[in-house]
């Protein structure tokens, strides 16, 4: 028995060693240290396994980057080459990748050069910008297995479709448009369902700045590849909180759009259909400004032409100016909740809500109380939302293979399908999400009353989770994230600090809300924890993206430069 | 037996006479003509029941009143009396009104009038103008029962809410802020499921230029009540047509703008929840720059910061200047489709399509043969959308009361609920809508290689309907306009002529596509329908209000002015 192979398991070693060999020789690494040995294998551990060249080029923000492609400085090569150096060594500290293709990638890079030499011009504003996506968008050459076994060699499970290494999807075509290159797809935990990366095929993908964490989920492996800066820039989703865990635990900004900005279509996807609470896709980076760059870029393919669910909406250069005006000549006003009252944050998001406050005071900006109506019930919503089905199409994909769900999805979902919602019961969710959209909506205007700038707050702020980052099997509360889904508002990661062990001390007077509460406090340990990654997010109503990345920018740049001990 | 009445008629009845006895005495009609004595009742019939001013202000439409009021030319009361008489007319002849209430009409006028005498200035831009409502609106101090018996004295069936006669939907605050007059609310076929106005209630909403036919539905009593200038502006519901029947069955322009545009918060529907093919709220009126003015009014009141599922796009001058910049000084491009494959369109829907293609071509306009994918395909996708909970919803509000379900309704939802779709399946068909209007997209986007102006189409035009109104229990294909509540189509009734039985001679060689076909064509009547109004569609794309309204308005004017026999 112990020598037997189940087919489940041979089929997820073949593919997890095609992945694997796809790396080429000259840059596997000969020898990884343990996690006691090198807890961090960001900055100076990854950066001596590059050539200084390499090291400047993958340290460049996507905007940095487009400048020197854009002007012949740099090759899109050369940039091309350098990032999937840096994607392979990130992979093998943290198995962020499904798919790997490089060698398109350097095709790719050449004819954009060759275009170059003979018009003096980029193709676009994005030429030769190497973005990484997470394995939900389809990209042709390569299969999406969304960490399935039952769909390697399929096309999301079904076989002979036509559609298999051919098919892209809608903003992969869009990206190309825009003069990117894709390279690589990242790890998710199958069927997205988690807020850590796990799967039967590349196992758990860590926390590279603390790698006794996990990397979030379930955009995962684009949060550990792009904290690494084995991408300038990459695209996760989110229908939970999967850009923004990931982005939050490993220092990144990252937002979710409200849904119907960017085009999701012809992306493989969880309970597709499901439309209470709608997946988006958005954007990762290190830096806020290549958020904005790639989202004013896809606006600008028109994405409402060619996809029915997006909105016609361009970049609004006026919005964005507007808060800019304010930025720079008045006064804004934020909420601030430090706790949602379910689950107290940890000592050391405590600390991050509370550099965000007080910088924003610093500022001269206004701040307030944020006392909105029921998020316990809007994070309810959300878990109905996702059981609607009763699990059907994630034991369906799961039951393609016979292999074991991961314990991190079958704490929502159970070992089997359930009951499924009628239509009158998922009629009666969405009466009960739009009822709490409205009363939500009521609340912030009302602010208007207390900003003291004559305006309803322009944004408010909470922790993305009541932890830096989760450690493995311990992902136990997605309300700071959830919310926002079922209130479609645009979010936006804004890194703060990291964990300070000897600031950020156990709360010895701790009084839990409850036993989920008092449970997930348990979990933070200073000595576990030292050294990860902590951020905020920043919420703005629906559609705001302009607005939001214009504050999220704001606050990210005071908290670098302001000096809260002055 | 005979002589027992039923709860639920004497219920109805005792209803219905509150609503008659609401009309003042002086007001009433003494004796209405037979059909056969009057077919029609618009125009110099009605004229002659009001005094020569009630007749000027009533043929005015509503940027012309408000032109008056806001000046002081007119008072708000001499304004809102001369409607509620003419609409107190509109509702003894055809049944068109479910709530009257003239004295707070009356009452807000005066104040209105005293705010101008105070200020010199309009409250707003809807100063004094009169707006009818169907009966969905929630408006303070009556009640809302969309025909249901079940609803009378209650809140949209629930006793004890606190809400009765008190809550208004979210429009109802904003057209007061605009400063717009609510008088009355207008009939519905109960359950709005239907192409004709019936309930147990007022009975049947007959078609006032042709009282052989009926009004439409399901916004039947707006209809009705606007094509005899009892309302300058009403607002209706769509959600497979019930805006454009009855604004194409009363000679009047109404646009379906698509879901997210204008705000539905706070109203009453059907199947509350359902998401997958939303209703949607707009205006029907006279004249199309009414309907501009009301849905550029409603936008400047941010309906987003009050409805969660509206998005924030306010009205867009520079897309309504871009348009009337190619109207005035270049060539648009419209793809006709002159049936859909499956019903052909009766002898007069036949001419006024017709009419509509040669008026732009004369205009000097490119015209191509517009031919979509899977219109068949689309129109079944709602039918199974409208059907997903089995009709659970609508047999519960009838079965409140016991009464009746009418015939009309009966033809889709039986007489008892049936199976309700599963989570799965309500995914499915949305991913079966969302692959649908991705298709019809890109054949829209195709082309841009036939229409000679550089881009893809403008708009499109299709019959409104297979028959120039429905004769009663006779609607029986909603094809044509469902199509676009299944796409979310922006779209636009324009009346193009009426029917000639003359020129609208039944077509002898007539081969029929199918059985229904031949059925629907046997309906047409040139002596039956002789006089009433025939209208066609224009269709822009989602969103494209600002567009479509520029369009709609160049064809309507067009075709007033331009001769075709010269």
């Amino acid at each position: 028995m112990a020598t037997e192979t189940k087919n489940w398991e041979s089929l997820g070693k073949s593919k997890l060693s095609s992945i694997n060999n796809s790396i080429p020789n000259k840059w596997r690494i000969s020898s990884i240290p343990s996690v006691e040995e090198q807890r961090d294998v960001t900055g100076p551990f990854i950066q001596k396994l590059l050539s200084k060249n390499e090291v400047e080029i993958t340290e460049t923000d996507a905007v940095g980057i487009v400048e020197k492609t854009s002007t012949g400085k740099w090759t899109a090569e050369e940039v091309a080459t350098a990032f999937c150096h840096r994607a392979s060594l990130a992979h093998q500290l943290t198995n962020c990748l499904h798919e790997i293709f490089f060698d398109a990638a350097i095709e790719d890079a050449k004819k954009l050069d060759k275009f170059y030499a003979e018009h003096n011009k980029p193709v676009g504003p994005l030429h030769g910008l190497p973005v990484s996506l997470k394995d939900q968008f389809h990209v042709k050459g390569v299969e999406t297995t969304m960490g399935y076994i039952g769909w390697i060699g399929t096309f999301m499970g079904k076989k002979g479709t036509g559609k298999e290494k051919v098919f892209e999807s809608e903003m992969v075509k869009e990206l190309r448009a825009l003069g990117a290159i894709l390279y690589c797809k990242t790890s998710v935990p199958h069927t997205l369902m988690a807020g850590e990366t796990v799967n039967n095929i590349i196992g758990y993908t860590t926390n590279p700045k603390n790698r006794n964490l996990s990397c979030g989920g379930s955009s995962g492996g684009e949060g550990a590849l792009i904290s690494l800066r084995g991408s300038p820039v990459g695209f996760g989703t989110d229908i939970g909180g999967s850009i923004r865990i990931p982005a939050a635990f490993n220092g990144l900004y990252g937002i979710r759009p409200s849904s119907g900005r960017l085009p999701y279509e012809g992306m493989a996807n969880s309970m597709d259909g499901q439309n209470s609470v709608l997946s988006v896709v958005g954007p990762l980076s290190h830096s806020l400004r290549s958020l904005r760059l790639v989202v004013k870029s896809l606006l600008s393919q028109q994405p409402w032409l060619h996809d029915p669910l997006v909105h016609e909406i361009p970049w609004r250069d006026d919005q964005e100016k507007q808060m800019l005006d304010i930025i720079d000549n008045g006064e804004l006003a934020f909420g601030i909740m430090k706790d949602d009252g379910v689950i107290h944050p940890h000592p050391p998001v405590r600390r991050a809500m509370d550099m965000a406050a007080r910088t924003l005071k610093k500022l001269g900006h206004h701040v307030i109380e944020w006392k909105p109506p029921g998020h316990e019930r809007g994070a309810e919503i959300l878990v109905e939302v996702w059981k609607s089905d009763g699990g059907a199409d994630i034991h369906g994909s799961i039951g393609l293979s016979g292999e074991p769900l991961a314990a991190q999805v079958a704490d929502i979902y159970g070992t089997g399908v359930t009951e499924q919602a009628n239509a009158s019961k998922i009629a009666a969710l969405n009466i009960a999400k739009r009822e709490f959209q409205k009363e939500y909506m009521e609340y912030w205007n009302s602010t208007v009353d207390l900003t003291g700038t004559g305006r309803p707050v322009d944004a408010f702020i909470i922790p993305s989770a009541p932890f830096a980052a989760a450690r493995p099997r311990k992902f136990k509360y997605l309300g700071y994230s959830g919310i926002l889904n079922t209130l479609d508002y645009t979010c936006c990661i804004v890194p703060v600090t990291t964990v300070d062990k000897r600031l950020d001390v156990v709360d010895k007077d701790f009084k839990p809300f409850n036993e989920q509460d008092k449970d997930i406090a348990a979990d933070y340990d200073p000595e576990v924890y030292d050294g990860a990654h902590v951020a905020v997010q920043l919420v703005g109503r629906r559609l705001q993206e302009e607005k939001v990345l214009a504050l999220a920018e704001h606050l990210g740049d005071a908290l670098k430069v302001i000096d809260l001990d002055e």
